[in-house]
């Protein structure tokens, strides 16, 4: 007999069905018995004999029978008459699933991730991101960007230098990707506008609730742009297909106007009452930052332009009005950053006297810089992290509980 | 002005228009001279003067003019009286990218990807790898699976043990994931079907035309079936979506019937006259097999189902009628194998008893078991290489061809 998910059952009433899905809760009373059985799609109750021995939870059932409307079951109806066959044995979990909040340590979370991603707050947690992953790519899919999938293991340490995996590669030193920049640069050159979704790599040394050594970022860049509003525009109508595919998971409420509010780096420092010499923002400056735009503009989200070229990487483009800031931006969102993009500069003989004056030798840059000497657009993009975007909308305290299997500067497993 | 592409100039003829892109080829007559501008959805012909100093080749250009018709021109329409400015400087390189054909040796097409990616038949095979992979997705959300990000640095080198690349993970070993099949079986018994696209690294010795150290797996895993038989008509269904993807992009002729052929393991040794001990199919075994399926079926794909356990991975679900066999597949491609699955064993009991008989400690795999100590479904997946899908679609001779930028033992750039 052909399988019925859960959520389908309330079309068949009256009808003979097989269900199949793992015991999510035995409930033994004194003249029946319930077997609540969970599938991909939702739970499904289904009514037994007291007298029979209940499979352990987490057993994995098929279950046919007959389909009965009964307004006080999950979804209105139940299956009756039921027989109940094993299709997977199992020891019931220390975790009880089946509560409505798991209720556990974080490390309990994690260890434990192949029984703890069962329950149906973990399960929508991660349902939204799928969500989310896949609003991103339509978005970006309808403005005409072609998806690429760039080197995760490079030969040199470059972008930061510091903070970089090393691996043995056939016995050479090689590193793992920091982030798909170069590439998605260069694949302006072919496809104009590009997006990648995949790992990064960072070699974090801290032990942050906001930082994981690596992580799923989605990266886009775009050339023919004026300067970094275009790709701030860009992103906005990403990030609004973002919101809206993860609200059916329950993870609404997130205040996102038509027109994300701007500031420049240097009004945030005086608005702040910071040091104006300041070179970056803090972390409670981006706190305070992201209530100030919630209070004032409705905002969850805000746009800071214009940070110190001296503490951006040196393919930034800078400010052409004032040299001494640059055309890149963060997004906070709820006072934490989320993305950081910008315009890039894109003439070769700019990377030449930028790599000089920062006392680097293009020699180790040279297959990218192949690009920018063979003709550029003006150009830029964004980097957002995953995991952070969900630690935002579901109001999760630690990006660890946003990754399905997280790795930190401890944790290797599972 | 608004930027008009090449592709949608047909409609504005009459109109003045901006247009921009890379400048392809300069050509330079007695009374004329042509610009042809390339930009992401084609080329437009741009008219000038004789007496102008035209841009050279790949010089980033913004050209304005009236869009006039002209049958004898790309597309049937030019970019008459034009003004031309630069948006991004350039040198015109070595490699003529107006040519027909690139016409370059595999060192440079792989040395200078950042300019040979830009040839309209490199773009084209790169624009189908998008598409490929977008219907991969499409096919399996369809179906009710959901999109996993799983670690790409784990603990332990299990699964085949060699050809692992170690890793500096802050003073601890650590490895480079081969694959991620413990993880999604574990995601099966949370989602019960998932899918992953993402790198997969693979310290290969083999310095052949169809391996390399880090490739695109296009993975999925599917709880809830009878057998391997279910899991490859999941992938006959995303197979003939990513086909159908490709085609648009000159990938046609394509033979896939609604019904792949099935030839057991120990049927194709017998078909080959090979010895009936033999424990896996030789690379020209597999050309002679996918030629029989072309000649008797009329089809470019062919399943060996049936392979002998001794030379599957432990996970592997046996045949049920006979141990020696187990319920794995691979798919040929045109005589090449494109992907392998099967059913995977979903009981606690089987794996520890495996384990043992193989001499190896559960201990390892203790993170992994739990998923089956505590309730999985019979469940089966797969993998398809993506370089080796546009490979067998492109008639590339190399798998190099078939990715951006390809590492392997020796290479580590661009």
């Amino acid at each position: 007999m052909h399988r019925v998910l859960s959520a389908e059952l309330h079309g068949h009433v009256g009808e003979q069905v097989r269900i199949a899905g793992w015991v999510h809760r035995r409930r033994l009373l004194a003249k029946v018995a319930f077997l609540i059985v969970r599938d991909r799609a939702g739970l499904a109750q289904v009514v037994m004999p007291p007298s029979v021995d209940l499979p352990a939870e987490e057993t994995v059932v098929a279950v046919t029978g007959r389909v009965a409307a009964n307004p006080v079951a999950p979804g209105g109806v139940e299956v009756v008459e039921a027989t109940v066959a094993v299709l997977g044995t199992a020891e019931a979990p220390a975790v009880e699933l089946f509560r409505p909040e798991l209720g556990v340590t974080l490390p309990t979370l994690l260890d434990h991730a192949a029984v703890t991603l069962r329950h149906p707050t973990r399960r929508a947690l991660f349902a939204a991101s799928a969500a989310a992953v896949g609003a991103f790519r339509r978005a970006l899919d309808g403005a005409g960007f072609t998806e690429v999938h760039t080197p995760k293991i490079v030969a040199t340490a470059t972008e930061s230098g510091a903070n970089v995996f090393a691996i043995d590669y056939f016995g050479r030193l090689a590193y793992l990707a920091q982030s798909p920049q170069f590439y998605k640069q260069t694949m302006v050159g072919v496809f104009e506008r590009v997006y990648e979704v995949g790992p990064v790599f960072r070699a974090e040394p801290h032990d942050t609730s906001r930082h994981l050594s690596t992580y799923t970022s989605l990266d886009a860049e775009l050339g023919f742009i004026s300067d970094h509003r275009d790709v701030m525009a860009v992103l906005t109508e990403v990030l609004g297909a973002m919101v809206a595919a993860v609200q059916p998971y329950g993870f609404g409420g997130v205040l996102l106007p038509a027109e994300i509010p701007v500031v420049h780096f240097s009004q945030a420092l005086s608005k702040l009452g910071a040091d104006p010499s300041e070179p970056d923002l803090a972390p409670e400056h981006e706190r305070a930052l992201g209530e100030w735009a919630r209070r004032e503009h409705g905002s969850d989200f805000l746009y800071v332009e214009g940070y110190p070229m001296a503490k951006r990487p040196f393919y930034t483009h800078p400010q052409p009005s004032d040299g001494r800031w640059s055309n890149s931006f963060d997004l906070l969102f709820r006072g934490v950053e989320l993305v950081t993009g910008g315009q890039r500069r894109h003439e070769y003989a700019d990377y030449l006297q930028t790599l000089a004056a920062r006392g680097e030798s293009a020699a180790g840059y040279e297959t990218y810089l192949e690009a920018f000497r063979h003709g550029m657009p003006p150009h830029g993009g964004f980097a957002i992290g995953l995991e952070r975007f969900l630690a935002r909308v579901s109001g999760a305290a630690n990006v660890r509980q946003t990754a399905l299997f997280p790795r930190d500067l401890h944790r290797l497993t599972p």
